[in-house]
């Protein structure tokens, strides 16, 4: 694996016992980024906000930037005054420099700019680190009351590909340094161990996300698991129908999109409907990768719907629609992105046009009854897809409660 | 939420102590899917291996063989002889049967097919059930040598919006009946605490995925959990720079596709090349989900790749390659679903079109050294996602520990 290997380490997966080497944090033993921190044990008060307080590399901080940067968000207005801090001259790359806790400096040259920081959770995978990620993302959801507008946030770490011990307590050492908590997925039951054991030497909160599912399976099948991590020989993947048919699913949706090929409806497993911006092509996508083929087809005001629509099964089309004030702030971002000039197509963000448009998408639903129509407003793409997976399964296999099933 | 009003159940969110009805299989109280099969409590030795003894509902079977016809699974070639039983009759929708165990039925007259069931796996959640959903495969994962080819299939069953604690307890009712085991992501802690308690009272061995590490987030933030689910109002999805940014991303990588518009090299943050069927499009679409741009560009032997690619910034091109044994086996699966005659682009899957091909391709990777290559034979699309992402951010941020991190 590529993180692994960066390290240079010698591969110590056949080890029996966890290796757990002492704190020390005042010797670090790699070249890594611990170099150029602060090193102080984690502080006491860890569970109570205190914004001001945390510690971060020069590397981290620039991460912390560049995101900020590319998500657009505005780096000259601070969130949070109290955790601002001014630096006194530029950071360059690779600089070893100690600065202000609890704020990321713009690199080269533009001394003024700072990030909050937040408070880190650090994540470690033996593999791509998609579940850990998923697991601590789908947590972060009950804290969005309280996340970077309401001046909590939180900045996550993802380290995949963590196979051996060495790099596994670098990760450690750096997490104490930063006050972070670490949550991991190992496979290997002495990799997990050694990870529990670490933080729990080091004084830092962990949570094994993998382990108390794998034990329930196991129980349940009376199979032990194989404790090999996901890239492990003789854990390569199968080329497997399933695959081919995920591949074929998304190959299908991509052609297929925003009604390029009308007389091709009648293959599609699923068929949704709905005006422009009601989301059809991420929806498409996101369930074609979960190996549905999905066509869409685009309701424009004045413009004939395909017949195809009308004469495929009607149990596999779903209508989408969406609150004409929200459809009209997605169109004028959209528009700005496209850089439609004022003039040409202005009536697609019209409030009137909107409207009038959503209204022939209903009246078309209302022509349509067997059609499920989904209301979008406010629903995260993964949500709309679930709807619309619960309802597609239930009139599949008519059931009196819904579920998707799938055999492994 | 869909799945909790198809229950017509009145709504019970706000009772604050969990309602744990008494077990009483005898006399279920709905007309759910329970009513039709044998109601026994799950057996003590559940946890040994005992193929043959596993109750299953008529539509449970049916829905396991529908997804098995539709994954293309041989269904006349029983994997597993001891659990094929033969049904006299044939099955028809919503009939009430008590079939052999084990076994599913093929619906309508094709009374001698039978699929293998397996072992239930529960899965509940309050949402879209994503996340209950990736921990088990992950955690399956790790009993990959003893699934469905090896003889010890897992049938998951994902309930997803269940909000209310009626249908909550029809689950748990029915997974007792199964000898299923239950693995939940409930956000409300009354509802959490009800399924842990049901389970408990029904001998039935319970995960909870998402309250560990809530709970621990909850305690290193010093803040609360909402304890509301994903559809419940006031969580609603903003419409975030984040959203945005993903969903121009999946549009930029569908127009994108398969070098349609070599000029647009320039705009991309990821740019993959590599022969046809190294999983390019997949790839670059699941990058897309993530909010990456992706351009790919086909190594076609006998064509001149596109100039912009050597013009581009080298560190955001990645090159894909495969044995070659795994290639032609894929693109003869591919030219077979195409219909390919055997004429017409016959040399596509040939081993020494296909070497030559690889070769030509070897050659441009070396060309252009700052490329990383990677090696995509026997890596699932996640697996190669995952080593992109570490590089790309790793190149970006120059870090001595590669990791990708990100502000919540």
């Amino acid at each position: 694996m590529f993180a692994s290997s960066s390290f240079n380490l010698p591969n110590l997966r056949s080890k029996p016992t966890p290796f757990v080497p002492e704190p020390n944090p005042k010797t670090p033993r790699s070249s890594s980024i611990s170099l150029h921190v602060n090193v102080e044990p984690p502080s006491k008060s860890e569970s109570e906000p205190q914004a001001g307080k945390l510690k971060g590399s020069p590397q981290l901080k620039r991460w912390s930037r560049a995101r900020a940067i590319r998500s657009g968000r505005k780096l000259d207005r601070p969130s949070h005054e109290s955790q601002v801090a001014e630096v006194s001259r530029p950071v360059h790359p690779r600089e070893s420099t100690n600065e202000e806790p609890g704020t990321a400096t713009a690199g080269d040259g533009e001394a003024r700019l700072e990030v909050n920081m937040g408070k880190s959770i650090y994540m470690v995978s033996d593999g791509t680190g998609w579940t850990v990620e998923h697991s601590v993302n789908a947590a972060l959801g009950q804290f969005e009351h309280c996340l970077v507008d309401r001046g909590c946030p939180v900045n996550t770490h993802l380290f995949s590909g963590i196979e051996d011990v060495e790099p596994l307590m670098e990760i450690v050492k750096q997490a104490a340094k930063e006050g972070a908590i670490v949550v991991y997925t190992l496979a290997d039951p002495s990799m997990a161990e050694s990870a529990k054991q670490a933080c729990k030497l080091w004084g830092i909160p962990s949570t094994d996300i993998l382990g108390p599912i794998t034990e329930a399976v196991a129980s349940h099948l009376g199979v032990s698991p194989s404790g090999l991590p996901r890239g492990a020989p003789g854990r390569n993947f199968p080329l497997s129908e399933d695959y081919f048919r995920r591949i074929e699913a998304i190959e299908f949706t991509i052609k297929q999109d925003d009604g390029a090929l009308p007389h091709n409806l009648t293959k599609a497993d699923i068929v949704l409907a709905g005006v422009s911006r009601t989301g059809k092509t991420p929806l498409s996508i996101y369930l074609a990768q979960k190996g549905y083929k999905v066509a869409n087809v685009p309701i424009v005001k004045g413009i004939e719907l395909p017949k195809t629509l009308f004469r495929i099964d009607p149990e596999k089309v779903f209508g989408l629609t969406i609150s004409p004030v929200v459809l009209q702030a997605i169109r004028k971002a959209r528009a700005k992105t496209l850089g439609f000039s004022e003039q040409a197509r202005s009536n697609y963000s019209e409030m009137d046009y909107v409207r009038e448009e959503l209204e022939s998408a209903r009246r078309v639903f209302a022509q349509n009854p067997v059609w499920p129509v989904i209301e979008v407003t406010g629903k995260a793409i993964e949500e709309t897809a679930s709807v619309i997976l619960r309802l597609y399964h239930d009139r599949k296999h008519r059931c009196s409660m819904p579920r998707i099933s799938k055999l492994y």
